[in-house]
């Protein structure tokens, strides 16, 4: 007989958060367990390169529809992103597979939740302004892992998902 | 008997412009008649506010999806926009339509041309610095219309199906 929150029976619900890029989509599913938070899948979505953008646009929106009926996760979480950083343009090809994720996502009607990245940093590690390294460490520490994510894109998606599972967690 | 390139009972080929927007898209189909290119239909696929920004890229991308269903074009022109204008804010939010719509018609594998707005300005004006106003009167004229098109995002998605309807036109 299992203690835990769910039977062996009953369907985990995952929690998705996404990183989203357009040569690279980070991907990671949670589930709860009956130590917190698990990692249950993560990976990454890749775009050929030397293809149109819009052949692009379709490879990432199609691998994460197919992540999305894999794992039926009852929401998502990404990152809001309005300011432009450093490099205005991969900033606007970013938002175009952004727009393919958000439209699968809303097709399949699964709830979505934005975070700012601020928010995101803010609620792992205390700051708003923690490095790449600190938010790296923190994921490890609260998914209990015993080596870094990588890529980065994974750790990224991993953390915009436990926000996802707190906010839900505690909403509920 | 029809001394025109096509028979009334062959399908006539469209040629579809778009001028994307996150609260209105604007779209226009041309095709071949005896005197040049034609309007054969033109519109905007609107959003609603007040819905997430999901919801909206899902109103955009399956509001185009219709008009390719209907009317199955045989190529999509579209603006290419890399630079971020007066207001980075809007242009994220333009290329996230922009993603569902590349996405859409992607996904139906019909042919896609980028045009930047110095090419369209440049082929229907023979200025690439032309004014909306003469923007406006050069695709009225090409189309041989009584008034002009409006609203500005139909006469827009108009001017560049007609760049792609020349592209075609003269590379066959």
């Amino acid at each position: 007989m299992t203690l835990g929150l769910y039977s062996d029976n009953e369907p985990r619900a995952a929690f998705l958060g996404v990183d989203p890029g357009l040569r690279r989509t980070g991907y990671a599913l949670l589930e709860r367990s009956e130590s917190g938070p698990a990692l249950r899948e993560a990976g990454v979505i890749r775009s050929k390169s030397g293809i149109s953008l819009a052949a692009r646009v379709l490879e990432i929106g199609t691998g994460l529809r197919e992540v999305i009926q894999e794992f039926k996760p009852e929401a998502m979480a990404i990152e809001q992103v309005f300011s432009l950083g450093r490099n205005p343009k991969s900033a606007l090809l970013m938002a175009h597979a952004r727009g393919a994720i958000l439209m699968v996502a809303a097709e399949v009607g699964i709830p979505i939740i934005h975070f700012t990245p601020t928010q995101v940093k803010r609620l792992l590690t205390g700051s708003g302004r923690a490095s790449k390294e600190q938010m790296q460490h923190a994921v490890t520490r609260e998914l209990r892992l015993e080596r870094l994510l990588e890529p980065n894109d994974v750790a990224d998606a991993s953390a915009v998902a436990l926000c996802l599972y707190y906010r839900l967690r505690f909403a509920a």
